[in-house]
Order: C-alpha cells, then structure tokens, then sequence
C-alpha cells in the first residue's frame, strides 16, 4: 500500500511531540476523572483519562488526525481509505473532513446502518464489501488503486501508533509520575503508544495490558513470544477482536509488563458498574481494564494508577445487562 | 421543626461564601464539558456543569453538605433528619457520613428498594412511612421529637440554597461572563441558589428555569404572580415534581428571567441525546434544560449558555427509551 513519503519503520518520541503539536487542536484534551468508590474498592489511586470524551468518541482520532494532516498536500488530495467498521473509521472520518479531503471506509455489508451512517455524517463514503477479510482487502486495494488515495491502518501504522501515544503524554503531562498505566489491547495500537511515550519520559511507569478471555491472542502471544492470532474470536468488547501486527508486536514485546485478562462477565460488569458510579457512557472495550483490575487487587494495591477509557460509542437500544 | 441557631430567613451571597469554604472539602469541584455537536445544534456555546459527577451523584451534596457542617458540635450530636426519596435524602447521608454523625431519611415504604439501599449505604436509617404526605410529615415531627434531630428541608432552607448557590459560583469563577445560566427547577433550591449568585457577582446574566409540561407548577406560578402547587404530577423528570415554597418563590420571582417548558417526549430525547454524544450519564430531570434549549433555539442563539447538569442517578435497569 502507498504511504507518507519514509514513514519510519518504529515512531519515536519525536514523532509523538511532533504529533501532538500537529493535532493539538483538532482534538479535546481530555479530562482525567476519578472515583472514591472505586479507589476504595482496589485501594488504589485511579485516574480515569476520558478518551470517551474525545472527538469522534474515542482516541482513535488522535492516530487519524496525526495520519491525516501529517500528508502532503499532494497525497492529501487524493483522500485517505481504510478498513474498520469501528472506532477508526469514524476517526479517519472526522479528521478527512476536518481536513477538507475524501475518505473512503471499507465496511462489511452486514455492518449496522448506524455505523453506516455515522461515517457518512462525517462526510466520508462508505464502501460495501462481504463480510470476510478477502473480501475487504481486495475492496480496499481496489480503491486504492483506483483513487490513489493513502491507506491508513487502524494501528500497524507508525503516524497512527504515534497519535495514539499522545495520550499517555498527556496523562503524564497532566498527573507527574504513575506506577502504572493499564489499558485495553485490541491490535495493540493504544498500548504500543504508551509504551513509547512511557519509555520515554516515564521509564519506571508499568504498561499494562487488559484483554477480554474470549479473545486473549495478546496474551498468547506476551506468553508465547511470538504473534498469535485467532480467526474470529467472539467477545463483546469488540474493539478487542483484532490480532496484533509487526509494529504493535515490537511494543507490546518489549514495553509492555503484563497482559490481563477479564472474562465476558467481568467485562459487563465493569462496564455497568462505571455507568452506575462514575456517569460516564463507555464502550464494553473500555471497561476491560476496570475489569482486570478489581480481579487483580493485590497488584495494584497502593500504587497510583492512569487507566486509559478509551472510548464511549455503545448502541443506547441494546445494553449487555439488559 | 427545630433549626440551626438563628437561620437567616434569605440567605446572601456572603453566606454563599461561607458555605463554600465550609464545603469545599467534602465536594467536587465538577469539571465543565462542552459539545461542538450542541453547539452547532443550537448556534450558542454551551458550557455543561456536570454536577452528576458530584458526590453522591448530584449537586443536592452542596446544600445538604453546607447544613451538616454548619451545625454546631451540640447539635449535629443530635443528628439530621429529612423526607426524601432522591438525591436530597441521599447527599444528607453521605454528608452526615462525612461528619460521622447520624442521619434519618422519611422515605415512602413503596420506595424502591434500590433507594433505600443507598441511603443505608451512606450509613443512615431509613425510616418507613405510607407514601402520603400526612403520613411523611407525621413521621418526620415523630422522629425530630424523639431524638432532636435537625430538619433539612430538601430546598426550603437557606443553608441548603447557600449550598447549591456554589455551584453558579464555580461557574462564573471557570467562565467569566455568562449570558444566560439555565436549570431545572422542581422545588427551586438549585434556581434560588443560582439567583443569589448571579445576582450578586453576575447581574447581567439571565436565570432561566426549565420545567416539564406535565409539572409546571413553577411556570405557572411565575406567569401568575403567586405560588401554584399541584397534588401529584406525573413526569419522567422525578426530581421536578415537588412545588416551589416560601424561600424559593423568594428567588424565583425576583430573580429568574422566564421559565420555559419540555414535554415529556423532548426530555427523553435529550436525554438520549446527551448520553450518546456526551457520553456521560444524566437523569431525565437534568436533560429539561437542554431539552427547553433545543426547542426555544432562537432564544439562545450566539449566546454564552451555562446549563447545570444537575444529577446522574439513574436505574440502568429501566431506561425510557426502551
């Protein structure tokens, strides 16, 4: 696929302040909340970083924008396509459109209107393929061919991984040093970004990965010490269904402490009980570190913790407790 | 019923003061979020007060929290008493919690159990009564008789509207100047308390009420120059059906520009509308405000809104669009 004139092999630190200078204004700086409840309940200090709140509902935007508006007008001209029937799709969405050029977004045909049409709000066009990765991959490089247009990868994309690890920036930024920072694994775009941040300017902070049981390939992999990937796992954090890929892998390999797991259960548990306590809207994705920290207490027992919400687009008409 | 030491009949801004250091310590500071999507909806900029973060879910803490720990030594031994079965009842037993004195909660013995289990969460007793209002206040005079307990009205009393007037405070301290602050008004401590504010450190900032259609008690008794009260409305806004008193008529036809309406329809809209692109969660009381604000557009348009989302409380279990 086509990319930005040398991108890097690995993001670097520079890459992340550069990224955050890029897309400073096209997204929130997100609040940091945190709950008496629930630090009682783990007896730790928790920090909740918003990304729910985030443009576009989620952090995601924060990898698009730095892919978006990191192109040169040339190739910008040519609009930016993707494959994702979530949270990247949207973003890439929304930062095309802040940018004033076309995005193309590969979606299965069985995908919900909703998400359909939340893309298409955005001023994107969505295209239909079948619901199989053969399918998507020829409809995506059909229109690349086609458009010219940039392909940018929901996390294999070193721009992406480096938007995405100004999130940790500014919970470090925002909160001096952590003990540990936990947060969801899906491809690991989210993780490998705080670890590069981490690395950096926090080398004593943990990253700490929490993965649903039913799709535990992370884990596997952490475990094993090479990639494992599933075919289709079946989880309700469905942000979390995707497999690792080279780059994620090289953070997630080297930066990351620990993989958690959470099962379904857990997971809809800690997602009602963050509604019910600290009133906030969150993805089943999101609630997978809550999850994996009340089961795991004793490891994060009097330490100050940043846990990463990363995300709050959930369908109002079907809540998994209900 | 026995009160503080010489209450002031109208509070005033310099107990406003007071009670905003007393209380400092035992509340959040809420923190302010904005929407583009609202703002773009309503051609105004919107700035949302999230008192559903509050402690115990609602901005009700501050007045409650302002009269638990304005009492003297002598007679906060005694402890607190109140008929409620919201969010007054609640933030009197997590603030008397926080004095580690005891609390007493009058609520209807069809009362869901919920309810009653988060006010003993908080440490307090729970006394049962027939869900009349002869039935409430005969078992409040019992109660205050036998153990000398403090009544605290849930907005009829000046520490309380002393209390809730910190929430506007905070506001024009994070804001600067308001064109218009707006709130929903059921009793009216949370108008009263908004009023004293404004009109003390922000005179050309307009208070507007909003009220439902199926309760509007307060917008009659606004058109009509004297208080009008209603036996038993019926309102998906629960926290909005009780009529204004002596206190708060004081503010309200003093100090509130209009009182606007929303149907029962609009204000789940709203609400539904606030949790998906907000992402955060709000009772259906506390959606009236947007709600009127979306239907009266015109009104608001260009203007610098400040709207006090007022609580969070809601059973997950029974959501009104489903």
């Amino acid at each position: 696929m086509p990319r930005d004139p040398d991108p890097p092999a690995v993001p670097t630190f520079s890459d992340v302040l550069v990224a955050h200078d890029r897309i400073r204004r096209h997204i929130h700086r997100t609040p940091i909340l945190t709950s008496a409840t629930f630090d009682r309940m783990v007896g730790a200090e928790l920090f909740f970083k918003c990304e729910n709140f985030q443009k576009a509902g989620a952090f995601k935007v924060r990898g698009a924008s730095n892919a978006v508006f990191g192109l040169t007008d040339d190739r910008a001209a040519k609009g930016v396509a993707t494959h994702s029937s979530g949270n990247h799709g949207l973003s890439l969405s929304y930062a095309a459109g802040r940018r004033g050029i076309p995005a193309k977004v590969v979606m299965p045909r069985t995908a919900p209107e909703a998400k359909k049409a939340a893309v298409r709000g955005y001023g994107a066009e969505v295209i239909e393929c079948e619901p199989s990765i053969s399918s998507r991959e020829a409809a995506l490089a059909d229109l690349v061919a086609e458009t010219g247009a940039e392909f940018v990868h929901p996390y294999d994309d070193p721009r992406v991984i480096a938007g995405q690890a100004t999130c940790a920036k500014e919970m470090i930024e925002d909160l001096g040093a952590l003990d540990i920072i936990v947060a969801p694994i899906g491809g690991g775009g989210m993780i490998s970004g705080t670890c590069l941040t981490c690395s950096t300017i926090a080398p004593d902070t943990q990253v700490i990965a929490a993965e649903p049981e039913a799709a535990d390939d992370a884990y596997q992999s952490f475990k094993s010490g090479a990639i494992v990937a599933y075919d289709a796992p079946q989880t309700i954090a469905d942000g979390l269904k995707v497999p690792l890929k080279e780059l994620t892998w090289h953070f997630v390999s080297t930066g990351v402490s620990d993989v958690l797991l959470a099962s379904e259960q857990e997971i809809v548990d800690a997602m009602r009980l963050t509604w019910e306590r600290m009133k906030i809207v969150i993805e089943p994705s999101c609630a997978v570190p809550l999850a994996a920290i009340l089961k795991n207490r004793d490891r994060f027992a009097g330490k100050r913790v940043g846990v990463i919400v990363t995300g709050g687009n959930v369908d109002l008409d079907k809540l998994p407790w209900l």
